[in-house]
């Protein structure tokens, strides 16, 4: 790494907002970024969305945060520079940037558009660049980036709810493709309904599946159903209704990134059923064995979306009018909206209005 | 359930060996069988494999003995007698019966010829038959079964080697099928050398793939490699050995049924990678989440195959000479043998030789 400052590796002054130590507090942050590249894209953020890895990140849970930490991975804005081999994107184009700025383009996973599962893929924020220089994410005023990872984002979708769907969004629209759960007529369950949860539910009816919300709290089954358009709801402590659902679903998307038991989940599924895992428990679940092979189930993990999904994924929320449910707010609420976020008191999604609440 | 005795539920007498009580042991048995149906058809029992699961039933240690129990479910004989409804089959015919000898056939997985994982699928032995008698496996003179139950054997395949493809085989085929991992080049991983586990290596390499056997016994280096054919051998006690497969893995089929982790399996899956479990731990496994998420990875099981599948695999195991490694003993070393295959000291399945041994 540089021994020079965070103002002064790159040529370009650039502002934000960052994490100094693992309180996670973050506070107002000088630093620089690297001048527009021929391949590049510069863009203007308008807007950040707030994911709960952004929060292991700030407070180092995960045990690899890289301070100064600036975080914020669902970035969306308008170009306002564009490199001179730059192809498909011209100043004042509609852009997001997810969680990933690079990979190494030559493994296997690079070469089939997952460069999600790249073993040298590079993190937005949090995560050290080509050039040996930290990424700083989407809680700052603009970002440089090569083309190929931004996504272009529809006319019809909002910028500020359309956000969460760089991180959120991908990370269940892309179980639900690659475990065959985005056919018609099939039965998803989904676990938890914060940020990930109920834009899973909004994609899987979008897909054409009957939905089932499965949830610790009764409280919220007025929402899954009335306002996310859920067909059903199961409270997960309700022995009764957990056993009059048993073998009805052909696949789960279980959010869930604290410890809980899987057992419940998988007698949901019938034979051959899917439960897919997206949030991240830190300590192992346990997994009862003879419940998956008697019924031919699996257990699958799934980590965002490359590129060519992600877009593809923007396209189809654009289609069928699918953004996050958020509540918006100014910069120097993010401390108080990360505190609220660790209680899960957030419907369903903070973003951050970069464009009018930065101020340098 | 019948009031009268085992031996007077059915017209027809019949002589076999059964276990009395959850000591297991097993000793002459008079019974009866049902005369034979139009759609039926008897045969003469000559081999019965031992899987491992008829020593977890005479023992009760599933829990759902049903005692006296008649085990053995790899049978093999010829055909003495068949209804008028029979179409298939004719007297002489070589021809097997594996775990199941009844199913629903009105669910979705009967209808998909998944007889296997039909809710109200009936075992061959240790359970209830329709008509509310108990089944008697194939440690037994003869057998009465409907045709479709039966499978046929291939002028290629030996009897008593052959036998034990109707469990071991089709448990071991059937994943490698539905999870992808039948095609050439891939990199497969076989974990536990017993009698599942020999014959995956064997099903394995018929496919094309790269097979390393993975043991925590340096001892069966020679035999995986000389013997089965294996590519390659790790010694998953060895970290080192361990640390140099990382990553390199398509597939692997477990076969191990006592507790054992699976995050090192787990770690030797390059992305998007299936384990694959086929042994039955009773407790429940440590699934870590992180690695799943990160590669996109499963962990699936899978249960014996249906009777379309299985037919499939004794014809494939026809025309590529598979068999298992056997141990061929007669009725009164069975009890012997079970003592043995509890130490795992066998190479690699015990095959009683009921047309020779059996004596009333």
């Amino acid at each position: 790494m540089s021994n020079k400052s965070p103002e002064e590796e790159h040529p370009r002054k650039a502002f934000g907002w960052a994490a100094r130590d693992s309180t996670g507090f973050l506070s107002p942050f000088n630093f620089s970024r690297r001048a527009n590249g021929d391949k590049d894209v510069t863009f203007k953020i308008l807007y950040c969305g707030i994911c709960h890895s952004d929060l292991h990140f700030i407070k180092n849970e995960w045990g690899d945060a890289k301070y100064p930490l600036l975080p914020g991975h669902e970035i969306v804005g308008t170009v306002t520079e564009v490199g001179h081999k730059v192809k498909n994107y011209k100043v004042g184009d509609r852009v997001g940037v997810g969680c990933l700025v690079g990979a190494c383009h030559d493994c296997d996973d690079c070469k089939n558009d997952l460069e999600n599962y790249c073993p040298k893929r590079i993190l937005s924020c949090n995560d050290i660049y080509n050039d040996m220089t930290p990424t700083y994410g989407g809680f700052s005023d603009y970002m440089v980036v090569e083309e190929r990872w931004l996504v272009r984002i529809p006319e019809s979708l909002p910028l500020d709810s359309g956000a969460p769907l760089l991180c959120a969004g991908i990370t269940v629209y892309s179980p639900l493709r690659y475990y065959g759960l985005d056919r018609p007529g099939l039965h998803v369950g989904v676990v938890g309904l914060g940020g990930l949860g109920h834009l899973a539910v909004k994609f899987a009816k979008a897909f054409g599946a009957k939905v089932t919300v499965i949830s610790t709290s009764p409280a919220k089954e007025e929402e899954a159903i009335g306002r996310l358009g859920a067909d059903g709801f199961l409270v997960s402590r309700d022995p009764e209704q957990m056993q009059a659902a048993k073998s009805t679903m052909d696949g789960i998307i279980d959010t869930v990134s604290a410890d809980h038991p899987i057992l419940p989940l998988i007698s949901l599924l019938r034979s051959h059923g899917k439960l897919v895992l997206v949030g991240a428990p830190e300590k192992p679940l346990e997994l009862p064995v003879f419940p998956l092979l008697l019924g031919r189930k699996i257990v699958g993990g799934s980590a965002i979306g490359g590129m060519k999904e992600t877009q593809e994924m923007m396209d189809f929320a654009g289609e069928h009018n699918i953004t996050a449910e958020v509540e918006i707010i100014p910069m120097d609420y993010v401390n108080a909206a990360m505190e609220r976020l660790a209680k899960a008191d957030v419907k369903y999604r903070f973003v951050v209005d970069i464009g009018n609440t930065l101020k340098a």
